[in-house]
């Protein structure tokens, strides 16, 4: 499977996780409407695990210079991140206050991915306004922009995990919704997206360098240490 | 920081996750003592996180020939895919019956993870005994094994954070546990934990091609699409 159909893959699972986070936070519940508690989810998935993941595919289709594609994932990423701090925000809402929130192991790994996200935008955008610095040290630096932003996707995706099963697991405990109905097969299917999702987005991500071992012009190389070292054309 | 440094902090991660779990499981709970219900977290996050994860760092540290460390990366997976298939069954044993367990997320991630590592464990198995096969088909497998085992591993972490929480919100919505106690610092520190011990060992087995670009004798090198595609020596 080559990068385009891997992106194409992606843009489904992306399209029917928008679609049941759309179902499930607005249609599925009678008269539930557009509430702080329901913001939270669609600005979590959709503002910001979808549009991060749209982002990193950005280097795998987008034509253009080096530098539109850039500009592109630093803008999909700025996005991504305003969703991101406006969906934890939404969680403020309520008369309990801020810090009653971080009780959770859901809060807590959110904190960390959204920091750990911050951090990488503000790195990133360094970089891509530093034109100045030495190319060898912007070379040195990109393996760990993607590397890090990767494990930071995943974390996301961890945490919203966490998220489904927290509130699915209080409405089964707490509000007598029964284990088998449809808002856990909706929110269980929810959950099995994102993890198809997550690697589908991280296999294309990472594609390129694997991809080239089956074309015949390339090969792989061994270290003397016996590990594969290097693709090399 | 260096693999060696990485294999370290990783065993100390580990052993923090290991002395958490016990005393979660065995000891914070007066009289509780080893029922179906404790062995499930000890055999998942002793028995398949931790081991798998030293089976992952197998090839960073030890010594001598390749198809000792392929044996002993052999033999420490299969051990943590009979602890994981053991700590499924641990799930089997109330009168409700096996199927009356899938019905949430934690569950079927579980399963898939655990799917995946079986699956990664034979074709692994395969490939070491078939030693006559080409040396080509078994060089192109192996960056999808390390791909897919790194996958299947983040993948049985996140489900791990979900099983955790689960129970955290369960005890808290149904048996009146407080959401601020003793129990609940102990479950969001073993959860922190492996999002540590996941980025650790993540890190460690695919340091080698990144570390390289930090030596004076190699450089990366940049495809005509501009990404950065091999670190030639």
């Amino acid at each position: 499977m080559g990068s385009a159909s891997l992106v194409l893959f992606a843009r489904l699972s992306g399209l029917v996780i928008a679609v049941l986070v759309v179902y499930w936070a607005l249609l599925l519940v009678p008269h539930q409407g557009l509430t702080y508690s329901t913001l939270h989810p669609l600005l979590m998935v959709i503002g910001f695990i979808l549009v991060s993941g749209e982002a990193i595919l950005i280097h795998r289709w987008l034509p253009g210079s080096r530098k539109t594609k850039k500009a592109v994932h630093l803008w999909l990423q700025g996005m991504a991140l305003v969703s991101a701090v406006f969906g934890i925000w939404t969680k403020f809402q309520y008369q309990s206050g801020v810090f009653s929130n971080f009780y959770s192991l859901h809060s807590w790994m959110g904190l960390l991915s959204v920091s750990l996200f911050a951090a990488q935008w503000v790195t990133g955008f360094m970089s891509f306004w530093h034109r100045g610095e030495v190319r060898t040290t912007r070379t040195t630096f990109l393996p760990w922009h993607v590397f890090l932003g990767l494990y930071t996707y995943g974390l996301a995706i961890a945490t919203a995990e966490t998220g489904l099963l927290e509130k699915l697991t209080f409405l089964q405990t707490n509000k007598n919704v029964p284990r088998r109905c449809h808002e856990s097969t909706v929110v269980n299917g929810l959950g099995l997206g994102l993890v198809l999702l997550s690697g589908v987005v991280i296999t294309a991500a990472i594609l390129p360098k694997y991809q080239n071992s089956h074309s015949g012009n390339e090969k792989l190389v061994y270290s003397s240490q016996d590990r594969p070292k290097c693709l090399t054309s």
